[in-house]
Order: C-alpha cells, then sequence, then structure tokens
C-alpha cells in the first residue's frame, strides 16, 4: 500500500479488503487477464478514490461488505479508464510498471479494459445498490468518457481555452472524485445535504488534484517532470499552465516551438522556461486555488468526526504537493 | 432496414423505434460520436437481437417503452463490441461501411466502443429494469468479452478443438442472442419455463448461426468468400471447418500451407479445397444442423401466438442459409 495512507492503519486495512475484492474480480479462466492487471493493482498508487469513498460512508450507516464492493468498483473503472488512456497515448510506463498495451499489444488492452468494464457493472448488479446510485455513477462514467473524447478532439491546441480545459477535466478526472464521495454518502444513507457536498468536496478536489498535476509538469526542474511535460506535449495535449502561457505569448515564439514535429531537449527546457515566463504557472496556480479552496471551505461544514479530519487533512496533502 | 423482416411491416415499425432510441442515445455535445456511430446503424444488418427480444416479450405482458429501450441497448452493446473488435482485427469495412477505426483511427475507435457502453448503462439505469434482468445482462456482457478473449489467446490454431472452438462461439454469438429472447421474456414477466426456453432458443440458434457462418466462409467459391476465409485465416482464427480438416490432414499439406507467413491466392483456393476434402464442411454441418434442431424442437414447444410464428420462420430463414 502507498504511504499516503500511513497515518491510518485502519483506513489501510480495509483498502487492502478494497484490494482483495478487486483480486477476486480479475480471475477467470483466461490467467492472462489476471497476470496483465495484477502489477497495476500491487504496485498501485494512493488508492485515493476507494478512500475517499469508505471516507464518505463513514457519514451515515453502511453496510461494510457493500461498501467495498462499491469502493472495489470504483477503483476498477478507474483501471479500466488507465488501460484504454494508456492505449490512445501510447504510453510505456504506469506507476513505474509496463503498461497493458505496451507489454502485450494494443489488442489485448482493448479487451483487458473491457473486462475490467464488465466485471465492474457484474459486481455492481451483485448487490442491491439503490437504483439512483447505479444512475450517477453510470452518468459519471458518461463524463469520464466524454472528458477523454473531448481532450482526444481538441488536440495540438484546437480551441484550447480554460473553458474547454475545464470542460475536459471535469469530466476525465472531476467526475470520478465526485461520484466515490457521492456513492459513498449515498449508498450509507446520508442526509442528502451531506451526500450533495461531499460529492462537491470530491468534484472540487478532483479539479485542484488534476490541475496541480499538470502544473507539476512545468514547474519541475527534474528529468522526470520534463518527460511527463513532453508527453502530454507529443500526445498533443495542451493543459492549463501552457494555455496560459500562450495567451501572453506576444513573440510567438512559445506558438513557433509547439509547432516543432520533434522537440529537443534544449528546445523542451526552453518551453518550459516559457510557460512560467509567460505567468502559466502562476495563473494556473491561482485556478488550482481556486478550487482548493472550495473543497476545504466544504469541508469544514461537515458534522465532526473522525472521518471528516481524515478527509481534510488528505485533501490538504493531496493538495499542497509541492509546484 | 435490412429486408429480412419484409414480412412483418409491425416488427419493422418496431425495429424502427428502436432505431431512433438508438439515434437518440448516440447523440452528444462531440458530435463525430453520432457521425462515426450513424452509418454502423443507418447501413444496418438484420437487427436480429433487437428483433428476437421484442418477438420474446410477446409471450407475456409488456410495457413497450420499456421492451423498445432494452431492444436499442441490446443493439448498442452489440456495436460496441463491433467496433472494439474490429479494432483488433484491423478490419476495414464492416457492412458495406468503413469501419470507425479505419475512418477515424483505432484511438478514436476505443472511445467510441467505450462511449457505447457508457450509453448503454444509462439506458439500463433510466428504466426500472428487475436487478435479476440487469444481473444476467451483465453475465452475458462478460460472457462476450470472454469469449473474444479466449478467441484472441488461441489463434493460430494454440489449442484448436471443437471443445475450444464452441467455447469461443457460446460467449461471442451465442450469449448476446440467448440474453436478447432471454431478457424480453423475463422483462414482460413470462413464466420461468417459458423465459428459460426462450433463453436456450437464443443460444442454441445463436450457436448455428455462428457455424454456419463459418462455414459459408469456406463453401463458396465467389470471391467474398474466400476472402472472408483468408481474413480469418490472416488473423490467425481457426473455425470448425478448419478444425476438423487438420484432423484429417493425413499429409500435412493443410498445417503446412496455413504455416505461410502471406498466402497467394492459389494456397488460399487449395486450403479451401483441402477443407472440403478432409471433410471439414460436412462435419462442421452436422454440427450446426444439431443446434438447429434443438432450436426448433423448442420453439414448436412454445405456446401457440403470432411471435412464436416469427421465431420460427425467422431461425428457419437463419439457419437454412445456402452452405
Amino acid at each position: 500500500m502507498n504511504k499516503f495512507w500511513n497515518d491510518y492503519p485502519a483506513l489501510i486495512e480495509e483498502l487492502n479488503e478494497v484490494k482483495s475484492i478487486i483480486k477476486q474480480n480479475i480471475k477467470s479462466r483466461e490467467s492472462i487477464l489476471e497476470e496483465s492487471i495484477s502489477p497495476m493493482l500491487e504496485n498501485g498508487g494512493k488508492m485515493l478514490r476507494p478512500a475517499f469513498l469508505i471516507l464518505a460512508s463513514r457519514f451515515g450507516e453502511c453496510d461494510l461488505e457493500k461498501i467495498h464492493n462499491l469502493a472495489a468498483v470504483i477503483e476498477m473503472l478507474h483501471m479500466a479508464t488507465l488501460v484504454h488512456d494508456d492505449i490512445i497515448d501510447d504510453a510505456k510506463l504506469r506507476r513505474g510498471c509496463d503498461t497493458v498495451q505496451h507489454k502485450y499489444g494494443k489488442d489485448y488492452a482493448v479487451y483487458t479494459g473491457d473486462f475490467l468494464f464488465c466485471q465492474c457493472f457484474n459486481m455492481l448488479a451483485k448487490y442491491d445498490y439503490s437504483m439512483e446510485n447505479l444512475r450517477d455513477i453510470s452518468k459519471a462514467l458518461t463524463k469520464i468518457c466524454m472528458g477523454e473524447i473531448t481532450q482526444y478532439n481538441l488536440r495540438y491546441g484546437k480551441n484550447a481555452s480554460l473553458r474547454n480545459y475545464i470542460r475536459i477535466i471535469s469530466g476525465k478526472t472531476a467526475a470520478l472524485f465526485a461520484i466515490s464521495l457521492y456513492a459513498g454518502a449515498h449508498e450509507a444513507k446520508c442526509h442528502e445535504s451531506i451526500t450533495n457536498s461531499l460529492g462537491k468536496i470530491g468534484y472540487n478536489a478532483g479539479m485542484a488534484f488534476q490541475i496541480i498535476d499538470d502544473i507539476l509538469d512545468f514547474s519541475g526542474n527534474t528529468e522526470r517532470l520534463g518527460k511527463s511535460a513532453l508527453r502530454d506535449l507529443q500526445k498533443g495535449y495542451y493543459t492549463l499552465p501552457l494555455i496560459y502561457a500562450l495567451e501572453n505569448d506576444k513573440d510567438g515564439r512559445l506558438k513557433k516551438l509547439l509547432n516543432n514535429e520533434s522537440l529537443s531537449e534544449i528546445e523542451i527546457e526552453e518551453i518550459i522556461l516559457l510557460v512560467n515566463k509567460n505567468s502559466g504557472i502562476n495563473r494556473a496556480k491561482a485556478v488550482a486555488d481556486k478550487y482548493t479552496e472550495r473543497a476545504i471551505e466544504r469541508i469544514a461544514k461537515l458534522p465532526d468526526c473522525e472521518a471528516k479530519e481524515i478527509i481534510a487533512a488528505s485533501v490538504q496533502k493531496l493538495l499542497n504537493r509541492e509546484y
């Protein structure tokens, strides 16, 4: 388990339970499926989405088994989207491991993602979740998919704007954060106002999380960060720091660099420099801060309990990553 | 509408209603989705699955709106699997039109299939379908996915056997036929024995349908048929006629031909000839006949009504295609 949750051993135990549910559900008569999906789980990330779902459920009365199953579904939906995104992005590594598409080929990755989707629906149909929750989860799924498609359609700076960027990340990142908290609370039969508020906390935290991720790509000096920015550029994804920097690109130097078919190391460094110089980072930071504040304000108004403290601390930690 | 249902104008009207539900549900703010999916619908096939679902519902009491929506879901699930299969098969044409992957690229086809899946779940969550039906549909979906993965894993004659072939087509073809009839009957609250029987009719008809399709690839002399067989061979898919022919391949000539990296027209003709000569066609026909008989026997035992007559006639027509 990622050390992110080290201060909360009880939560780690629950996340391990979620992991073991996922492990059960990626088993099939084709053992290659388990083989290809397991590394993603084992070398996993922070399991933010299932953790938030579990924490949100603590504001009501919950059936642990149903909640853990739902948390597993949310993480598997996330994994399914990662597997398919890696096909589009031609990504070789994810969480330090070979991606399914790189190790087993794109064809196989199409089916692996589909298999994960199918298993999610089986897991949702297994318990008597409320029809509203199923509706909301399927709506969130469409939002994620639409976010990815919009991002793909607007590559290479086509209609690059704050508005379109917000539209993309609302779908591809914030929708799953929002539904994680919302569905956890809804399944635990929380009061409607708390459920809605938790959903909005998820949305705002998810927005800030993605903007910060995109800022980190341009603000670090390390090789890793440079590579990450380069990968986005090569895919043609213009993120917020770049969108803002282009608005201040008086002499057109940045635009000219971006038009290059391939970029040398020196050119990448220049792009990073220009994004900083043209206020791309600062302005993007201001937007991230706005979403962070909204999340924190809403958290403060939640009823006092241990889960509230953990949500507050983890959102702070997540959204104060150095940039 | 395909002329297959020309004798049943009332059914055609209902299938047109299903089509218009699908059209509504492929609309989104990204117009390219509708553009890429529409041709598949307009130049559509026989719409067998939604037709069978509607016919099965006639054995009970049904809410037409819910049934038509469910029929649309089944056709869209089918379309989603076609879009993703075309990526794997590198297929250029489907129903006489460019495939999504050929016209818009593989990356885009991944998302288009995902979008169709997402819309299906939205449509299922929109009405109060029975939880059992949702469970059965999601199980069928997993079967389809597993059938495709097994087919992919067993390419190039790896463990080619009747048993594995049956396993593959049970998933990739028969499961969706079975659930179409089953779900239609179940939603119309038919007696359990009728619902089960309709499901089995779908399964057996689906099995026969796929085997006949695979036989037609080897039994025709036309250019089209030769091409179709070649495509399967190039993908490494060994279908039943070939599996049986290899069992009689005493001198190893067929096996040797199959090992060629690329095949000339003369070699393809020789393969088709050997598949016939080695009893591949006749033995596969016997298996198809067995499934056809099972379907027809079960249909005969259904309560008399117009839907029964239409199912009987259409299954006969479908499974007596010339081979």
